[in-house]
């Protein structure tokens, strides 16, 4: 049997504090551009029933319980008591909470989720949204790049990572242009989205979405890129300018182009990969998604996500289906004698930990 | 043991009414440029073998016989009788029949597929066909768009589905503008398509090709696209573009892009899959395939075919293989404590008929 | 049990004749654009598991010794009396050698791995590297074209294949317009180059690659195509351009688009897929990888090769892993009955060699 040390969730959201309904809980289950085609339901998908089956027991039930009887039982406990109930069984020591999910409700924060989870909680901060809020507060083109500068500045010294979501499946996005953008681009570009957003735009504008990495690569800190459904070998372009021993780049994401994103870990040392991509949301498929990844990702530059946002299933889904997976993977192959029995533990222990705190100084005192 | 209800083929062709001899045969057996290369032979495939495997039975052989054998047997019967045998020993109950296939000689249409298979056949109405055959009957442009209207408004009323092609991989492919084109456009297309093109000559003008995809939506029918060896999403604009509740897409084909297909019917409410995809085309490693659909695909949107054309051992050999992979994926999830049991026959009935039944609305009276 | 017959390795280059510390070795375990990140070790992969795997044992030590101790067994023994272990040790009975890398330091050529290893070495014309050594010596334009048609006549008369590499993965590659250059566009092109190319510059014009790859078609030897990191389908155009009889396509690498080369082996007579790709790169997931070429390749249409460069390691474990995985997966379909025992061993043998001596022609007189 491998053991796995207590993870470290390198990417979620927070969770939603309110109440939920059969339809509200079902809504959160996967992403979808609208409510489930007449005839279906959310529950029917490998994300449905992975939380059927784990998320039950933590509540008291038995596992694979129908949607209703969970969903009366969660309310009889409460939202709060879920959650910590939840979060608490799912063995995670460490949560990175992304605080960029915004228009899904009252979502707890990095503070929340360390004591909702009983564990340590740290923040990534979203570039876009650090632009937005700045953006709010900022008369002039110049306080505004003024303001951004002071701002990741001081979003360094306190958050464990920056993230950012470049659109890579746009035919626009802003990494067409590998290159850090001119002051006077920037300058113009700031000019122009300032002029022309509503109060809380979303920030689109390529070039200033390329001013925002390439500032948080001056950082120094981590910068995960998520890299959504489109394919990471568009970043190669990025990833080869950036190159160097202060940048680290994570992939988030990436299934169905995980190999991808394995691949580009493989080749370029300052790339690292997500281990967590769509375990959670590939359920009983989890242990073939991870082995993927574990073909071409050097074992010390994969790490442990969930993914998890808004239900707090989510994250323990996320965690316990990684686990499994992990344990089924490296068992699997230290059975048939590919690998030691020692080097499994050691790379368990690398991907479901180590790696992260590694990567995000997460032991710095 | 997963128990599955019998099969809705939600696309396939008709069978060949003729005498096949070993080389006829064989270049039926898979989508070749040209005959096999020097050395080699197309039953030294999955296709092949799984041919081998599963139809020798059927006629009174025993499993893996040797082309020779096989073909000699299937004399003897002669090519109804075979086809009877193959098709009624599959456990299928109803065909979709798209009826488009043309230049491969004298197929059944879905009332010779009923006989011989003693099983519902329904009409799929292919939209370039339907078209050319508007063409070949209209003297001017004026008529030859009023007629099409009349034909999809005629097809819509007989027919389970619309199908097209729409030539994923070509950079000049008719879904780079997903919108649909204006009257005007149309007119222009019309004019210079019924002007150069020969009797019988293929559309692949891609202003005609939006018109008719748009027609069919607008038609309430299901629309099936062909996606080829393309991936399916370049379909994306197209997809967002015809989004609403009366709306029901249906991807057929995808290897190896299946991952991506059933992610766009995760996302897109009014997107479907096909579950077949590649199944008996890959033979012993369907199992692996269909696993891989329902990592992401919801479970209410993913449907069988066969795909299979010409030779009714493609028919017979796409059903029992998706059947056994489908017994098998979902099995083994069971057994794992992944699934529940009850949930892994709900789920099995859904993708091997229910969701067929639903989409096309085939127990309408 | 699956028997193989000795193998065809139909790609890979030299091994080095010097001696190795741990940190040379490991640089040449996998292909990245630095050093490994701190923190991690290029043998903390599925190669470097491999290697720890497979190697030692050739050498007299158990499998998965530490790094430091196999090389110091390594060191003990002298690189030519590793080399000799290894290669001998794999079970390959004759190699085809690309002569290509270059920069890599001494690697040995055909002759040299013909004595290492006790096995048949045939030799692998790289066309960049034919065009290199031709301008180095030609002082017009004129003289260059006239001794470039010489010198792959002259090649062909006396090497296995031709090979190139033609940067599927760049937006300017060579095969955008998949026909031969014209007359004056292969003048005007060699000239450009000639002018500007440093001695020893490396060859990326895309008209003189697309000359070179015509005149290695028309010389009727086999043409191996790198497919690099980049999708095999961006290759169709050229491949439907080079249709014939006379032709042969060997398509190498592709993973993680694998899948791709696989289809187009299957769609195109003069289309061969490399069962290799990736075999040895992915380790304990060879068998999966494998399995996933067999989908759509016709059997006789795949060709193992190790990829081996530098190290005879990485020749040793792209032979012990590809002939492991073969017996499993073949095993595996025999054991479910998806296949019978007799098809599968001469399936084995097609791959492993037979395959390669009907394509390359090695044994005729």
């Amino acid at each position: 049997m491998i053991e796995t040390p207590p993870l470290v969730d390198q990417h979620c959201h927070g969770v939603l504090r309110a109440e939920l309904g059969l339809g509200t809980f079902e809504a959160q289950l996967i992403h979808s551009a609208g409510p489930p085609a007449a005839g279906t339901t959310f529950f029917d998908t490998q994300t449905g029933f992975a939380v059927r089956r784990w998320c039950p027991p933590l509540l008291g039930l038995e596992p694979h319980a129908a949607p209703a009887r969970y969903l009366a039982r969660r309310r009889e406990l409460g939202p709060a008591e879920s959650a910590r109930r939840l979060l608490r069984g799912s063995g995670v020591a460490a949560y990175l909470v992304d605080t960029a999910a915004t228009g899904t409700g009252d979502l707890t924060g990095p503070k929340g989720m360390a004591l909702a989870a009983d564990a340590e909680a740290f923040e990534t901060v979203r570039l876009e949204l650090l632009a937005e809020q700045v953006a709010d507060t900022s008369g002039t083109v110049a306080a505004f790049l003024a303001n951004l500068a002071e701002a990741v500045h001081h979003a360094a010294a306190g958050a464990a990572a920056f993230s950012c979501a470049p659109a890579l499946d746009r035919t626009d996005g802003p990494l067409l242009d590998p290159d850090p953008p001119g002051p006077g681009e920037v300058r113009g570009a700031a000019g122009r989205w300032l002029a022309g957003r509503p109060r809380g735009g979303a920030l689109r504008d390529p070039v200033l979405l390329r001013h925002l990495l390439w500032s948080a690569v001056a950082s120094g800190l981590p910068l995960q890129l998520h890299t959504g459904t489109g394919d990471p070998s568009a970043l190669t372009g990025f990833v080869r300018a950036t190159a160097g021993p202060g940048t680290r780049l994570v992939l988030l994401g990436g299934y169905p182009h995980h190999r991808h994103a394995a691949r580009l870990a493989e080749a370029f040392p300052h790339v690292y990969a997500d281990a967590g991509a769509g375990l959670g949301r590939t359920g009983a498929r989890a242990a073939a998604v991870l082995a993927e990844l574990l073909e071409l990702a050097p074992f010390g530059k994969l790490l442990f996500s969930s993914g998890g946002r808004g239900l707090p299933e989510l994250h323990a889904v996320g965690a316990l289906v990684f686990r499994e997976a992990l344990t089924r993977v490296l068992g699997g192959w230290v059975a048939e004698g590919s690998w030691s029995w020692r080097d499994a533990g050691r790379v368990a222990a690398m991907v479901a930990a180590g790696n992260a705190r590694r990567v995000y100084r997460l032991d710095r005192p």
